[in-house]
């Protein structure tokens, strides 16, 4: 049985199409800048093939129309007809306190989501055009959902309460959500299995860092907290946005600089973070100024390193220790001075930090503490495809 | 010699006068109300004897006068000339980073003060109408200041700065500035001092807890973080205050309830925290509630633990561990459960809790953790007037 794994960003589509059970993928790609003049789609095949083309994909019906018949070209061999698509498992960014774990996708569920749009502006529109053209086009399929914000469901109210007036929980739904939930799903499953702890029973802090960051606590196999909140411009500072910030200090560089609502959001959402305090928001470029002597550049390192440690430090208390800290996410899984920036200073809480272990690289998983370390710490490979891939088939199978 | 401490608020002035350099308290109290019809003053004496008056107190120029008028009143025995009053210390809020420790309030230093009013101006004016008040009344005594703010400055940079475009540090002087100095400053001292540690060379995290809160990381006698930021907004939720909260969250609720700047300001300060979520603000209330099976004042007080425990685990990151953890303020030293909760599942990193220890009370200062505990926790009672008055005689005697 083959599974579609669609991920419809705003300007974006990202693809993998997996033969289940075995869980292979047969072929993947992307589609880049929809909407502009030239968009970019790339595919890559199992072997290793890869195609890149540049044409005009002016919508994401459009978008989802090339996939599917890109995937059929007979030259590329690997589906003859569209049928053998037998589901569609989509990744939905917000899906608010309604989905608590993956769902079919009928009318009503849709509808639902289309409420949760307002939750996350940004992200469920483009998800659910994703929906909209694969049910046009793939009318046999199965149309699944995965959500970010569902793996999080289960933090605690203490956990997910903002300290606000009541009534904006009960009427306008604010509280902590979460994302990158199927990131921190996968995540904290491997580190169970890599630190031979029943995932049941295991303590994991997962670190996902990317274009976007979060860190959540995982007890016995259930997030118990994390660092993004309603929105994700909560929690650590990333590429562009500005992660924690006192009220107080946004109010008063409103006043000061007479800014509106929309224009300090997008201040803080697209000039922030790495940008906003040293110019650039790529790490590897981050990292190459640091390394000549930008100062500004290696202070950004030091915070994200620090504002990391403060959160593993937390979520440590939280859970009242922890057994596995595992980082994810391209920053995570390509930075090892960052990691050991992270977990220097952590051996009054367990940790005893493998230097040589960390400096490897070429695998998908690695333990970088050392055989004694009460607490594991490691590498993982995110795969969030997987978990979308998985769940769908579940639901398609139960 | 004879120093006065003054605490001027915006409606209030507290005031101790001490007799150096024995530190004993000869009177205290306060004027509350100033500018209502009707204020009110309290005195008490060394002996315990205390005095209540209502009387009309228009502004702080009168409300000075009539404590020195009152400190002179022969029938209290306190003073016979205002003449005996050598130097007055002056709490002041905000320092911003121009002050990193107590001084002279010389006129330039007077001009600097009325500029950092732009960043506190809820209590930098109402200090400085004490000091000009102090100034006209008492003109042959020294004046000086002692910053809450102050103790905050030894902040490393990935620590205070906020990932935030650069410029709004470099213009606006945006940054984590931290409050409560004073107190996390006299009870970091004391915890050594309990714990049998020498201050430089002891990790200890400040649990300031009252109306307004803030935890603090001092290591090896300088505060190296603080949970309070550029406002006391950030960090705990307090009693009316929200603390953390995620800046999208706030411009969702802006924007879906047309709220001005200044109206959710004023929402985030005054209707927010425990008596946002519960609509009490009293912790004795809120406990109270709770216990008779009030759900949303027991949610209040698990977030409260919660959050203090979070930055208790943040703050052990940081330092690398902690040996003392000083629990202060109204409600850090009158609230045995909520220590319990806080400290229960900290053994990870060396807290051994002591229940019968934690029961006490009648004491300013008390371990309340076993004697094999790796991390010494006590209550102290806090004590800003005495680190007001110290930094005061050391300045006129240097």
């Amino acid at each position: 049985m083959k599974i579609l794994v669609l991920n419809c960003g705003s300007s974006s589509i990202k693809y993998q199409l997996l033969q289940m059970n075995d869980e292979v993928v047969i072929a993947q790609g992307m589609i880049d800048r929809i909407g502009e003049e030239i968009s970019k789609a790339k595919l890559e095949l199992a072997n290793g093939e890869k195609y890149i083309t540049e044409l005009s994909i002016p919508n994401h019906d459009i978008g989802v129309e090339y996939i599917i018949e890109d995937l059929c070209n007979p030259t590329h061999n690997i589906i003859q007809d569209k049928q053998e698509i037998t589901a569609v498992g989509h990744r939905v960014v917000h899906g608010a306190e309604v989905f608590s774990k993956s769902t079919t996708l009928t009318a009503e569920v849709i509808a639902q989501l289309e409420k949760c749009c307002e939750l996350a502006p940004l992200h469920n529109p483009a998800n659910l055009k994703g929906i909209y053209a694969a049910q046009k086009l793939l009318p046999h399929a199965v149309q699944c959902g995965t959500f970010d914000t569902a793996f999080h469901q289960s933090m605690p109210a203490h956990a997910y309460m903002y300290g606000l007036p009541y009534s904006y929980y009960e009427q306008l739904k604010v509280r902590r959500y979460g994302f990158h939930g199927s990131s921190h799903r996968y995540v904290s499953q491997q580190a169970a299995q890599l630190s031979g702890k029943p995932y049941d029973a295991c303590k994991t802090i997962v670190c996902h860092l990317g274009n976007g960051s979060s860190i959540s606590a995982v007890l016995n196999g259930n997030s118990v907290d994390t660092s993004m909140g309603l929105t994700p411009l909560e929690g650590l500072i990333m590429g562009t946005r500005c992660g924690d910030l006192d009220l107080g200090a946004a109010f008063y560089i409103m006043r000061k600089e007479n800014l509106s609502i929309d224009q300090f959001d997008t201040i803080l959402n697209k000039q922030s973070g790495f940008k906003g305090i040293c110019g650039i928001s790529d790490m590897r470029d981050m990292k190459q100024a640091a390394a000549e002597g930008n100062e500004r550049a290696q202070l950004t390192l030091d915070m994200l390193a620090y504002r990391i440690k403060k959160y593993i430090g937390a979520y440590a208390a939280a859970m009242q220790g922890v057994d596995c800290i595992a980082f994810t996410g391209g920053i995570g899984e390509n930075n090892p001075d960052l990691r050991l920036q992270v977990c220097k200073g952590l051996e009054y809480m367990g940790v005893e930090f493998d230097e040589q272990a960390n400096k490897q690289s070429g695998n998908t998983e690695y333990i970088i503490s050392t055989a004694t370390s009460r607490v594991t710490v490691m590498v993982i490979q995110t795969n969030e495809e997987i978990v979308i891939a998985r769940d769908t088939y579940e639901l398609i199978t139960a």
